[in-house]
């Protein structure tokens, strides 16, 4: 089996979205500043972002990529993304963690929707054989990865900036757990923390 | 006039203490490890901790020493700490915010109680001239700090570790606040992060 990483990008203060996150307003008010290592720069939600990243973020992306074998978001992150205009963006099988299975969109979009997080991590690992599943957010998938213990590993890219609000990636989780950090990638935009996860 | 320095050990989560912290229980349950960097490894509330910084660690705090003028800390903080057993371990004026001003212990002690944060900080900021002034916590100073502008740098310790409870930094904080991070320091027991303030 790959490992299951899970991975999100949060300010200093621990948000992964500004306020008022969701369609229409992707990751909220100054949310898209989490973002900035992505496109190498600001970018807004009003058109599509064509900035290129710093090429130490890009041998992030790519490294993480290079392992991949499935990856499994929250139907949350899927609305506020816009579910990416209508088509997969990764080169893998996406599961989307949805209450509402049934709203199933055209196969050739590339998603997958079933209900609840176990039966979709399931489907990832299934899919993703030996190599890694990503669990990619938001929040609440994040922490029940994290909370029925099926991460190996943590990776939070944090954005230099204090949000004041929003989403926090660990509202309301109460495990206490041991890391390692295994990694530090420092970019212009972003700190990249790699941590495994102690049992 | 010397810069003026927010500096705090945090758990990825984001608690600046375990849960249930206070006189006789330190930094909280599970707490201690956010300190562990500081000691270079475990150690107990029952006991002095006697272990010696990583020298990485250790750099850092010389660093941080060398241009201090002044400490301020919350009355929380001090009283968690025990009082430091009765004498200020800085060798710097330490100004303790309270509300219980003529509690104020003896001069000897090396503690100045001054009611409220901008009074102390201020009777900080005169003392240390050209030296900095270090902003150490508890989690409130550290945010009155921050929401009145007053502190030109933010200074995290991150410890390896999810608390899952406890006192959160930024609980409460619901100021935008842009940062640009100038140092990462990776050490075997935290990742000390480094933030100018943009303001």
């Amino acid at each position: 089996m790959g490992k299951v990483v899970a991975t999100i990008s949060t300010s200093v203060d621990g948000y992964v979205t500004g306020p008022d996150d969701g369609p229409g307003n992707g990751l909220g008010t100054g949310g898209e500043r989490l973002h900035h290592w992505v496109f190498g720069g600001p970018w807004t939600y009003d058109a599509e972002p064509t900035g290129e990243p710093d090429p130490v973020d890009r041998a992030f992306l790519d490294d993480a990529m290079a392992g991949l074998g499935a990856v499994v978001c929250g139907r949350n992150t899927y609305d506020a993304a816009g579910t990416w205009g209508g088509r997969n963006p990764w080169d893998r099988p996406l599961f989307v963690v949805t209450r509402r299975p049934h709203e199933q969109p055209a196969a050739e979009q590339g998603f997958t929707f079933v209900d609840g997080f176990r039966a979709a991590f399931e489907r990832a690992q299934d899919t993703a054989g030996d190599r890694d599943v990503c669990v990619m957010g938001g929040a609440e998938t994040i922490r029940q990865a994290l909370a029925v213990g099926y991460a190996d590993e943590l990776v939070v890219s944090l954005a230099p900036l204090v949000l004041g609000g929003g989403t926090r990636l660990f509202e309301g989780f109460v495990r206490d757990i041991d890391l390692e950090r295994t990694d530090v990638i420092v970019s212009p935009w972003a700190t990249h923390l790699r941590y495994r996860i102690v049992r």
